[in-house]
């Protein structure tokens, strides 16, 4: 079988055990506090362009989530997020099992735009008894989105200035967000996400890593004991340089964006074959994740060999399905799915 | 100014503060341990036609959810509501304050069908991934409505099938139950209800009382431990025999439905007389609360003179409003509005 | 029987049941909002010498707790209390239901001195590790306290000066608040404690009122949203004028003051008599709370015709009770009481 | 430098590395559902000799401790720990920001024992006011506990007593247990704390995993719906996979016992050599922490060259220091340590 399920069915890129091998017997302090943690930020503050910024390693996205709006939110505020959004759908709950509302909105392709924001925050604000409803007070973006589109640099902007005009955090969850920057159609760098996020994270886990999510705080209000957040929510690793040598590793020379750009570009060639074959797809997705709706009879010959996601059936006879690439994807397993999709779909 | 903005604009009925009067200086133990709450729940079961009921007394409906939610469900599981239910909208998170997610389904009429219950219980049970989403383990309905509408003995009944089928409590928010049992298209009755849900509420606060709502378990897993439960959320009164008090005498000999046929006779009156004017309405509601669409000039003149809320814009020229009457509402004031109103409207 | 169990047993005043009968029919807005909390609320500032003031009005005891520390606190701080305050004990674990650690310091006579919290303090903050750890950022007591003694003016401005030291807010429960300040030992006043604390409450539920607690909130940074805060906790009753009328009435004229003089004098005349029956105190309270040893013979034949709660067995032939007297206690029953104890212990 | 501070300072087991790079590019499904997994799930059932025992691996012990005691608790039930357990001292709350208190009791060398339980048991059951307070529904104990002692088998069993009749959970952190089995003082095996406790871990970050804890459920009742809840408290580790190949290594072929005895017959040997020294012991711990009392001037010179915790001042020219031996600790920085005490202490 070839899984196409994911992008993290392997474990991590060789370097990263090698070195983890290698730094293996040094001692050192735990929880973070280490030399390779310390030189680890160093580089995300050189990348970002942000001398001030507080980096902070966690392990997974879901604990890092629910860590992050923890911080940012008082007990009777909540979070606007798509209707789609990770915290929304596919976190059991841990943002409410923290006190806080998730405020779901109606998403287009996965994002939201600033009017339905605004729109939100207008309309709690100006009720008479706005103190009886939850007050906006963070917007959780992801980029990718679960869906694999993108934001561009003009509708963060038109973001943040919704956050600013109604005081609201503005934090994007960055799980995948290497396969975003590397995206062709991608417009954002992280100078410009560090100056326009109040908080952000550069994903690990689904980018090559054995697991890590690198936390970027910008905003100074919301790094404030933040390490007793971490505590407190059980994401303060022991070991804590495991996080600091991996995310070393992965920035230090641009592995990270070679892994992402790999992955894109096996995405895009399947894309490609899909489009050529006329197969339709749920979502046009410039990233890593692209969903083909199959017909069923397709579906049952191809997952005798391959595997991959079932999202939705669309209608009677088709199904949209998730195909995943990532870093460790290998090329004549592309190949060798598009040979297949071409001699079914004939 | 004559005021219809809520069903809770003035005190209590006379007879109650009577009777609070005296029995004031009789000594009673605490926390509704006494012989005058134990005989209004003697009462309860009576009119409930259900002898193994456990009831408790809590002061308003907001404490009264949060507690009972609190003691349905489970850390990951969450509740089933209306997106137009109170506790979706109007309790400030206070669900999600106690860990738990509120999964609003849209509404209809501030109603929901069993089929849309069913349908939300299905997608989560035959996801693979089901450990990752909340589980739905209750559903929370009002009767009347938010919007002043009633569910039909099928429909709770459905509702209740649903509720066996995938293992979910059924809780019955009445905080105004009085006007939705005296309305004439009800056909509800107090035992029909507690043999249908796990637990419900007969509003007092709405209908009559200083405040109070009394909480009826008829499923005894609920009942398991209710009073840690009050307690531990600030809703177990110092002198809990004023709750007894209160609804001893507003059930003894029926002042409970003689006062809300008395609300629902008159708001039936300003139903007739505004469907004589060809207003038309923002919900049909059998109940005491009505929502005409007023033009918005005949709305300048009427504030001058009359409270309302005011619900929705629903054009340039229109907005839509509710009215509501209660036990207190004075006759000659409502038929001063109608007068008004016709004069307004030719 | 004569019941001197607790200070709760009766309803209100007799003024406070008039005033609510007067005022019964007038229609004001929910919640809070109406003119007789805006006169109940100017009242109490003018009392305080608090202009600034910020007051809410609540129901009970726990949900003030729960709702002032939920205000105070973030999520991973906690709040020193002695271990025997009421929110360490006897709260159900409200302040832990709101995600917070009670950090419990052993009590001397029911109170906490600002020694022992200021090496509290400094032992987290000195810790290496103290993210892993609870901050401690609020400090709560309760005047008089559980066990009926009182704070001198001295020993309140050391707690203030050490919370200024560590970053924590000072707040006083209050719920038996005019019983100390009619103690003959009180060396406080609402100025002074409005001066030197974040935060406190005038207990109306245990002196005279049916119900009810004012929060008068002193620091600005705590008022913040505050009414969302009390609206989530449950604590916003509908028809909050009741509130407003019943603190208006007792503190606009002195009410408030003589009926607690009235309840220390009973007290004090009961503590005398003890002292010179030579019973020994588990506490030497200068209030309304006695807590004498008696043989347990004398218990035995004292149960037939009085009330009293049991606090702890002290030896194999004695145990430790509680009187209360407040302002619904009879002149008589406490005669009556002083008789039989002199007969019982000849 | 050399480092003693804590059993956490180096990476992995080299036979961990290995086998993770041996097993790095197998594509498995996320989330612990993999072949791995339930081969150490298997491994484990048979070391425990619990074939029905539900086993589930979590990253670290906070996150491990709060998502056990959030399923084994109701919203006002606590759990009792020693007032040294680390749930009550270095989690930073995670117990109560889940809801709950801990119920702490005086700890006799880090240790509880079965008739303080069952007083503290005896006295919440009995109060006429129970649900005033916290209902203890779980007991935490740590074997070893944070001070290095054993509970022995009499102690064990004394305490399922208990928690048999009182209705406790009874839930062993086992984060070093193997440094516990492996004690000349051991009386424990696994099969008897699986058929003893509720449910237990076994520790893998102090023992020579990357990081990882495995959690033996043996009461069916805490296991219903576990990984919904290890998923909203972020415990979920995507690539579970690693999880599952590090217990299966170090568990298949006793390697996990090896290298505890081999750290703890280093800890013997520096607490044979400590003693010959006369050196005083803050406890008397047989495990692989080891906790003398030194001069401050033999410090003063150790800690040029050695890392070690500092505990607590003892007098005015002593402290407590803890000196940890692991599996990575090398047999020649043991030796130099002792050599320089020895010079020091002469």
């Amino acid at each position: 079988m070839i899984l196409f399920n994911s992008d993290y069915l392997e474990g991590a890129h060789p370097r990263i055990l090698e070195r983890l091998a290698q730094t293996n017997m040094v001692q050192t302090p735990g929880y973070g506090e280490d030399e390779f943690c310390e030189r680890a930020r160093a580089t995300i503050r050189r990348l970002c362009d942000a001398p001030e910024a507080d980096i902070h390693f966690l392990v997974g996205g879901t604990q890092t989530n629910a860590t992050v709006l923890s911080a940012a939110l008082l007990p009777y505020q909540g979070v606007i997020s798509a209707d789609t959004g990770h915290i929304a759908v596919h976190e059991t709950g841990a943002i409410e099992a923290g006190g806080h509302k998730v405020i779901a909105l109606a998403n287009q392709n996965g994002k939201l735009d600033a009017g339905q924001v605004s729109e939100c925050c207008r309309l709690h604000f100006s009720d008479e008894s706005h103190e009886h409803m939850v007050m906006p007070a963070a917007l959780y973006i992801s980029n990718p989105t679960e869906v694999g589109t993108l934001y561009s640099r003009d509708e963060l902007q038109a973001l943040r200035a919704v956050c600013d005009r109604w005081g609201l955090m503005l934090f994007m969850d960055g799980a995948r967000l290497g396969y975003g920057l590397a995206s062709p159609e991608n417009t954002l760098d992280l100078p410009f996400i560090a100056r326009t996020c109040d908080v952000f994270y550069i994903g690990g886990t689904k980018q090559g890593l054995l697991f890590g999510e690198a936390v970027v705080i910008c905003n100074k209000a919301l790094s404030r004991n933040f390490r007793y957040m971490i505590k407190q929510k059980g994401g303060m690793l022991a070991k804590g340089r495991f996080l600091g040598v991996q995310f070393e590793e992965m920035l230090k020379d641009g592995l990270y964006m070679e892994l992402s750009q790999y992955a894109i570009d096996l995405a895009m060639r399947l894309k490609a074959a899909l489009k050529e074959l006329n197969v339709p797809m749920l979502v046009d997705s410039p990233t890593n994740q692209q969903f083909p709706i199959l017909p069923d009879v397709v579906l049952t010959m191809l997952k005798q060999k391959y595997g991959y996601a079932t999202i939705q059936r669309v209608d009677a006879a088709h199904t949209a399905v998730r195909f995943c690439t990532s870093w460790a994807t290998r090329k004549i397993d592309v190949e060798s799915l598009i040979r297949d999709l071409r001699a079914l779909l004939k």
